[in-house]
């Protein structure tokens, strides 16, 4: 095989996605930079490679893809073998998972996107935070960590109780919250605030990390 | 095996999405009806099945699972022998199609359903329909079915040359959206409009829209 190829930036928190996946299955690839500053997600020659125009894209080899989550599916079973097993090989356990997938899809990432915006990136562009979206998408969060506070009374992780791509696919945004006020939300649910601690001490995802802060 | 059972409503568009798929294997199940007028999908029982209160809620045995799409894949893994095969082997194959599995999650679904929200059920149920909210997520969704029309041009389906999950995950908002104004976005594409046409014409679908009349 090539060397795996992620198209985007690392300050992108579905590049992140990818990359702590790449780093949890131990594997090398190349970040390579999208100016998004510049708008180059919106041109040609990154519109062939997703043409939403969004960060990341993603090869390896001749297989081109984007959109975050079917690339760390990927990866999962493509190298099923190497670091970290993302996935269940049993299709009933693998089922359980894929429930706790579409939830942070459905549930989890429209809210804590929005948070994330209002206020992280919004602060860090010198926009203005809208206190209403944060007050309807808080209370969204509210409901979703509190399913996640019972789910984690009965298996160690949400997926099962391995640590899997229903877990990982959390990491970006829950990172980011954590720098702002919204990690109230988290800290007091014992269980939660165990597992986001627990998940965000990954070495994949202190990698990461340690990539934002050298940007 | 014991008879699947689907616990929802066949007005739900997410209940749809998984008779549609049992359909499309060819295998029994029942239907037990969750009175959503009388909010029993906000109470226990049924809260244990979907602790987010929406239906539809799935069981297989002692498998319970929620959240449509891990229902289909679910279906579609471990039934894999019985009626069409609505997922690749091949891994490059299925990593292909997962990436418009998740394009319908993240970018159709999102627009579909506002725009249903507003165009069809609101009606329903006596209520005004915001013509703001309309107009963006038209806007929206133009910009989805421009790349489908584009990708409809390599590809006889979206997930590949075969009728797939990626696919039929887009059934019931499609319908839906057929019923209503924005079916004109479909029709300017000709090959958007194919694809609805074939799609929606599927003996497995036929057979949702009629009991969807006999409601």
């Amino acid at each position: 095989m090539g060397v795996l190829k992620v198209y985007g930036q690392v300050l992108s928190t579905a590049a992140q996605r990818v990359i702590a996946c790449i780093n949890e299955k131990g594997l090398e690839y190349e970040l390579v930079v999208v100016n998004m500053r510049e708008g180059d997600h919106k041109k040609e020659p990154f519109l062939s490679l997703n043409p939403f125009g969004q960060v990341p894209a993603f090869d390896d080899g001749d297989l081109k893809l984007f959109e975050s989550r079917a690339i760390t599916k990927y990866l999962a079973h493509e190298y099923a073998s190497s670091g970290t097993q993302l996935i269940y090989a049993d299709g009933k356990k693998m089922a359980g998972m894929s429930v706790w997938m579409e939830v942070e899809a459905h549930h989890f990432e429209p809210a804590s996107s929005a948070l994330a915006w209002e206020l992280v990136f919004k602060p860090l562009f010198g926009m203005v935070t809208d206190g209403a979206v944060v007050e309807e998408n808080e209370a969204k969060l509210t409901q979703v960590l509190d399913v996640y506070e019972k789910r984690l009374s009965q298996s160690k992780y949400l997926g099962g109780d391995e640590f899997t791509l229903a877990d990982l696919h959390h990491l970006p945004n829950l990172q980011c919250l954590m720098g702002a006020d919204t990690k109230k939300l988290f800290e007091c649910r014992p269980r939660v605030s165990a597992w986001s601690k627990d998940i965000l001490s990954r070495p994949s995802w202190l990698k990461v990390v340690e990539m934002q802060k050298n940007h």
